[in-house]
């Protein structure tokens, strides 16, 4: 068994080297650090991931699950418009947690860390009775112009995602069916259940060309995330079923385990896809950005209205679906 | 049967007015805030506590449990010589978490954070299949001049504690045991194993001194802590077992509970006092600062010397006790 001290000293030899604007690392009471000031803001954000509740080790490759840890916060930093800097890892593990699985979970969260160039600072390691528990938090900043909150909708603004929805819900009915034929045959699905890519690029460009009302990550699924957008916003929301983008593969994999593709893409979360709003006059620019710049293709789903909460449009009826899906303590 | 937007909404509720930095608090994908600039420094900790493992629900009201959640933060701040800000509250709670003892330890964390003015601008609420998991995150900031560091300590200084040791050991042993009649007689002991007072005052007082040369506050026990500070510094330390300050109280508790007052003072953790290191010219102006700023007893424990470890001395007898006591993982 690892002692907490062998543990503490294997993630800080992973650790990268350190941003410019570190003072102190991992290895004192706190981390310190020096803010770039006057024209950004601060911003922070945390997750947290319990086994058998947000993931299940028996089908995910702890250096996934790795990599997750980092990706899910990335994308609450992107959806503001900004660029992380600084990591915590909480770390709650069981005794029986193996040191092989350990260092593969660091492998994947120090090389997601890379890849998003933010620097593991600090965090804390404890044992826990029971599964694991990986609690992290991202600090990051932002130019104060360009900050984008979920609050700016206005009536009349267009409703976009920014790519296919459901396909990390249909990836975890993939493995906890254990369909090892569709597993094989949809990596896409799968690994937008295992390990989601923020939009960390799209985010800031979204916010910097000054279109965009407001904006959210989707981590809880469409209906939730609207409906979080519309409560800040004072506004309501009106979805057309038939422009959701779900891919051909998202919805013949829902046929064949008997889900249903639109449930999947109103309800399924954790796609990590942003969802923003614009006026109808920034269309064209805001299509331009995503062609020129490779960033995916975006979608126009529906348009915020006066009143509140979010109705889907489906075959000539209109149906209320706010926080469909959307409850960590409600379901099980 | 609470659901997350409910408790996102009574924690919202019950978060205090914004400290006037604070862009966006909860509410958002992160929270956004403005930073101090040129002259200060950011500070970030985080501290987990699992059920079971570092709370016994059984025994720990819950609002006292809340207000621990915030103070082992705010010492982490102190040690550096910081002043609190921000907090972040991750909170892994079992369906089970009933609403009342939700609102106890939502009281309590509140109201410590309302003590120690600090604002809580973000978190996660998150189903935990088995106990309570609670993650904190404190953000802080330090004059850029006054921030100590644990690495700092050099051969001749005094070594420093600011209070007693082995309190919150013993407060714990006694809550373990349901010794009722110590509990009754014992309150100061159960008060620093439930609800520890952060040096709050005292560590920014030394800091802005200028004579302490390193500091850390006391979680895992005098060993350990001590330890930390060596091998952070490059030095070792001899402590003078008869120097140590153990109350009378804890003397006659330990005994009545069969254990050694020695081992509680050197291994028993989570007294939150602060340890720091001085030079002895620095003596008697640090003597005078705690006695006009009434910030409680300071007491010599021993120094520091060339070398690597920590050294008690005891009956003319020297032991290696680095680390003694201190591993979450290691223990059970």
């Amino acid at each position: 068994m690892i002692s907490e001290l062998d543990l503490i000293r294997r993630i800080k030899d992973k650790a990268a080297p350190a941003d410019a604007s570190l003072v102190k690392g991992i290895g004192d009471d706190c981390a310190v650090f020096a803010n770039s000031c006057a024209e950004t803001l601060s911003l922070v954000t945390t997750d947290t991931l319990v086994e058998g509740v947000h993931f299940d080790l028996t089908w995910h490759p702890p250096e996934l699950l790795g990599r997750k840890a980092v990706s899910v916060n990335v994308s609450d930093i992107a959806a503001m418009g900004g660029t992380p800097r600084f990591a915590l890892l909480s770390l709650a593990a069981p005794v029986s947690f193996g040191l092989e699985t350990l260092d593969c979970f660091l492998q994947g969260f120090m090389g997601a860390l890379a890849d998003y160039r933010v620097t593991l600072i600090g965090g804390d390691t404890v044992r826990s009775d029971q599964g694991l528990v990986l609690s992290v938090t991202v600090l990051g900043e932002v130019d104060k112009q360009q900050v984008v909150y979920r609050s700016g909708a206005r009536p009349g603004d267009q409703i976009w995602v920014s790519g296919f929805l459901g396909q990390a819900a249909a990836g975890l009915e993939i493995c906890r069916q254990r369909q090892a034929a569709l597993h094989q045959a949809c990596p896409e699905l799968v690994a937008a259940h295992l390990d989601p890519l923020p939009e960390m690029a799209l985010g800031p460009a979204l916010a910097r060309s000054g279109l965009v009302t407001a904006m959210i990550d989707m981590s809880d699924g469409l209906a939730s995330d609207l409906a979080h957008v519309c409560a800040e916003s004072g506004v309501g929301a009106v979805v057309r079923a038939k422009e959701l983008p779900v891919s051909e593969t998202t919805r013949q994999t829902a046929l064949t385990l008997g889900l249903d593709p639109l449930r999947l893409a109103i309800a399924g979360g954790e796609d990590y896809r942003l969802l923003f709003t614009a006026a109808p006059a920034a269309s064209e620019r805001i299509q331009e950005l995503a062609g020129h710049a490779a960033y995916g293709q975006l979608f126009k789903v529906g348009e915020i209205v006066d009143g509140r909460g979010v109705v889907l449009s489906a075959d000539g009826q209109n149906k209320r679906i706010d926080f469909q899906g959307y409850d960590h303590f409600g379901v099980g």
